[in-house]
């Protein structure tokens, strides 16, 4: 079974449901229109999955191939503490998906869509009995559209891969220095002048809503204050702590400007706008973002300073927890429950209030023993261009928390993906997302056991291009985007290098950024970085050949031979590639990458050659040797030539080896 | 320069436009919505080219890049009449467009779209003088959306295709036996009961119209009577000349359903219908389809029969002449003008109606001489899976036509590319239709001198790719197909023997599928030959590797060693792609074609060696891989593997070589 996330409970038999045109799914027990479009979706998915035509609609309960059957309506408006159970059993002749609501019975329609696979007989899915619940109740993901705009048809590709692997919260982080996305008729400065006309309607936004809802997803906006808030004091410059005027932030970065929290104005304009906001959006959760202050604008403020004084506020954490405590009051007045970054944590803080912590479990475990429910993601920014396997290893009841007693572990909630897009656009948003989203997915799912690297990665190759037929563009992207940089068709020794590096991690883009005058919203996101994925599976795979052939004391001739097919790919690529480089002027700056690329290729072939004669190379060899292949490791042009990794540990394991 | 079609007159000079995130454009003279959006997507479009991020939005005339002057205002609806030409100049400095009206100025956009490039020093066009008009005033694409229902997202997009090329008419193949698509008001059973609900609805129908009229694309509707009619008769089966019941038919092919011609209530529902669809449709032309009665219930229909001879109507030509007379003046009555195909011929039709040709330019030339006005088909039926240089070599001046009078000559008004959808989903639609369209868009526009057959295909090799930036998936669908019928991610195998094989031709799939059983509407569109491009890149470079070797007499190194190489790489790949053909009912029937593969390698390899070493192979040796070639060129699972003949080429080169 190749199923993303992995269920709680599995139970395979022989044989399989065949799946043909005559599939169908009928609804017994309680309905709803939700329901309905649900099992739509399910048959034009398994038309895309299988190119059979279907029919569309619901089937007869006497003759339909799945049953589904749920006891009750799940919440009119979801929320987290909802059962989220579902059973399905797959039978040669037929299959079943039991559920108390139809947010379990989404889930389970997700699972047998993945269960559908080609086999010698025809398309089928096996016969299984699968009881399925998840370990944490929120799972979300957060997409950042203020730095980049990401349109609404984009965010709907991407609940559908949320769906598919059953994330149920959409974290929406409206707002910021960049800008302020949101519809707002109350105060419609806001986006008239903080927006660059990059808005989304209301419409739009019960549109997303709605179509988030049918897909078991909870949508949470989150409009950051008191800093953050930039965009906002380009309409509306009296709610910041300096008088401006202000423009739209155009660079990357942590910036001064920051609400006013001692003024009663900035109060009753957040009242309006939290009240016309609840509105809008129907989940019970309001996410005041309130993450890096830096105080700047508070301290030379008089008249901030004099009321700090006055009200007996000692610094500006306390000034931070004063603005909290106000925003709590406002966000409870309109009946939600607030939520806000590790800053908003202060022993006042009321403990309805919900922490999410990109600090880490610890941070966590401090706010749970203040009596405060948490979420983590620390250890899930996919902008940090970490690999799968980093992601899968974090677990938000790890490290401190899971010291915690079992009452306070409940108020774990789970955790939230993270993709902040300094450097991400509509264009490569979702290669940035998935397949790795779907790795936090499986962590939040399933249980804490399940862990195992290879099994995760070969079931994320399938995802993966399953993905693609729901209409995420994660893989078709980065084609055009490399045809586009190299100027015409044939990219396939653009490729060949594209396979053997990936973006710098962490930070380091950043401080990249800064050297080359591109830390702001004008830089073009149109470079080899940013066209290839964050993780480099040609890597991965040859460090493990490389492995192999060391721990056969490289007498594993078939290893040998992989390894020797690839490196002589790489060693000629430089020739024909060099050419396509010359050509674009987005480019030419990767040439040295090539170059590198073929020289320790070229190492790699002379290890080889020594491991496989039973030759120890001289020491000078390995020195210089050792020297080109630090000198590869070094990023260049904001990418970093991974294979250099494996090479050495090859020229390494030569060097050393007993003849 | 790469532009498609080759303009009329074009002078280059040195220099070039740089294109970066500054660039703008401005509209001078005459002004229109229309425009503005045009400037808008053209903005849109060079972002999706560069990826720099673009200002959207009409630009100010001092300091833009690019202005446009049009005179004066198209005709409010779109025809065949107007001026289309444009003078566009791009300079170091700036660029300007010129143009008549916004029909001429749309053009232009689209050329200015395709002079943009990567170089070696940013983003630019080139510095160029270009006077350009088209050859034919009507240059069409029909998309039959009957046999398979086309939704409107997938129609756009190819609208968009269309106009990167300069199309401007969508004939709109609306209704056939297998389907009626549009919703009708007055007569709503036709798509009720003749649709299995999938049809447009009159407001999407409208929309489709207004994104049309802003690419500059006329929208012509056919609704094929009096045959090809039999989904209208499954709701009014009293327009039929049997009496029904009838059902929407599932089976590809000609069928014997026909309107009754005699009656007056076939023509005042006909009224009723073209009256409601002139309205609907703004075109000043109404298809009425005509072809392929076979007027077997007219034969047995008795009344029919004592009509004919009360009526003096001595056959069913002339029956069908009659039908066609009273065609006419409906759709004159709804100030329309008739066109039809071949079959409307006769000498009695009024000289007003428009003869669309399947058959040939004879055709043409026969309607012209009767004062016909007339369009070619015939050569340009994109589903019989011809090569783009075939159809490329089909003009509508040409054979019959080239020798009609210059007055007669003006009757021909251009010609349209045909897609019949038998074999086609939503899915391949693009595939099926692209890059092949763009050939046939150029010969209807450019000058008929202009046919460079590899000019063509290095620019089409261009515009390939740039329509995927268009939102065109005539790639990425492929690759989506071939993992699904894989099971697996990894499809590289099954690409090399993709690209090795080509879709039978003509109507050869028609015959293989009455023998598979697979000649209706319910049959999979999920094969091999499905995902598969028309025409195979890989075979036509390759022959022509092989016709280089043999005409340097075996001497040119460098070619024997591409083709060494690829042939080496399809003799090796037979052992790769058993594994994964075994593991899909759909591919398993493929593992012949791979197979075959491997052998007429190995012969290709066994021929490269005699050639090498100067020896002239054994009449045994030819004899059996002469024998093995024929065997391997048959069809299979309606593929050719095309490769066949390079490689026999060869082998015949070798066995007469002098040593």
């Amino acid at each position: 079974l190749s199923l993303v996330p992995v269920p709680a409970h599995v139970e395979t038999s022989p044989g399989e449901l065949p799946i043909t045109s005559s599939f169908s799914v009928a609804i017994d027990g309680y309905q709803e229109p939700r329901l309905d479009r649900a099992v739509e979706r399910l048959e034009r998915q398994i038309a895309r999955q299988t190119g059979l035509p279907m029919r569309i609609g619901r089937g007869d309960t006497a003759t339909a191939t799945l049953i589904i059957r749920c006891d009750h309506a799940s919440k009119p408006v979801q929320d987290v503490d909802e059962d989220e159970s579902y059973d399905l059993e797959v039978r040669p002749d037929k299959a079943s998906l039991t559920a108390p609501n139809p947010l379990g019975a989404l889930h389970g329609l997700a699972t047998f869509s993945q269960l559908i696979s080609v086999t010698p007989g025809g398309f089928a899915a096996p016969a299984v009995r699968i009881h399925d619940a998840p370990r944490f109740p929120w799972r979300g993901l957060m997409i950042d559209v203020a730095r980049h705009f990401m349109p609404v048809d984009v965010l709907k590709r991407n609940l559908d891969g949320m769906a598919a692997v059953k994330l149920n919260v959409f974290h929406w982080h409206l707002s910021d220095y960049q800008g302020f996305r949101m519809e707002s008729k109350k105060f419609p400065k806001l986006q008239e002048m903080g927006s660059d006309s990059n808005y989304y309607t209301q419409e739009g936004a019960k549109d997303l809503i709605a179509y988030a809802r049918d897909r078991g997803i909870m949508v949470v906006p989150e409009f950051d204050v008191p800093g953050h808030a930039t965009s906002w004091f380009v309409g509306y410059p009296q709610l910041a702590s300096a008088p401006g005027p202000y423009r739209i932030e155009r660079r990357w970065g942590i910036f001064d400007p920051a609400l006013d929290p001692t003024r009663k104005s900035t109060y009753s304009f957040l009242d309006g706008l939290v009240g016309e906001m609840s509105k809008l959006f129907p989940a019970p959760y309001f996410h005041m973002g309130g993450d890096e202050v830096n105080g700047k604008q508070w301290d030379s403020n008089r008249e901030i300073q004099s009321f700090m004084q006055a009200h007996a506020i000692k610094d500006n954490h306390a000034l931070q927890a004063y603005f909290v405590a106000h925003m709590e009051e406002i966000v409870s007045k309109h009946h939600k429950i607030l939520i806000g970054w590790d800053e908003v944590l202060s022993p006042s803080l009321p403990a309805s209030v919900i922490v999410q912590s990109w600090r880490g479990q610890s941070a966590l475990a401090d706010a749970a023993n203040l009596g405060h429910r948490g979420l983590l993601s620390y250890g899930y920014y996919l902008d940090l261009m970490h690999h799968a396997d980093e992601h899968y290893s974090v677990d938000p009841m790890s490290e401190a928390t899971a010291s915690l007693s079992p009452e306070k572990k409940k108020l774990i909630l789970g955790g939230e993906a993270c993709m902040w897009t300094e450097y991400v656009t509509a264009e490569n948003l979702d290669s940035r997302l998935w397949p790795r989203t779907a790795v936090i997915a499986e962590r939040l799912w399933s249980s804490q056991d399940v862990r195992d690297i290879d099994s995760m990665y070969r079931r994320i190759g399938r995802i993966n291009w399953e993905l693609e037929l729901l209409g995420l563009t994660h893989r078709t992207s980065m084609d055009a985007m490399l045809r586009r940089i190299a100027g015409q068709d044939d990219v396939n020794s653009l490729w060949v290098l594209a396979q053997t590096v990936e973006p710098v991690r962490e930070y380091d883009r950043e401080v990249l950024a800064t050297q080359r005058d591109a830390l702001n919203s004008g830089a073009a996101l149109n470079r080899l970085v940013d066209a290839i994925p964050p993780e480099s599976k040609s890597s991965r795979e040859f460090a493990h050949l490389v492995e192999r052939y060391i721990a056969s004391d490289f007498r594993d001739a078939t290893t040998e031979k992989y390894i020797r097919a690839q490196v002589t790919t790489w060693a000629e690529n430089d020739a024909r590639l060099q050419p396509v480089l010359a050509g674009s002027f987005v480019l030419k700056e990767d040439a040295i990458l090539s170059t590198n690329l073929a020289s320790i290729a070229n190492i790699a072939l002379e290890a080889l050659n020594y491991a496989h004669s039973n030759q120890i190379p001289a020491a000078d060899w390995v020195a210089e040797a050792t020297r080109t292949l630090e000198d590869a490791k070094k990023p260049q042009d904001d990418l970093v030539l991974v294979v250099a990794q494996p090479v050495e540990v090859l020229v390494q394991a030569v060097s050393k080896a007993k003849p």
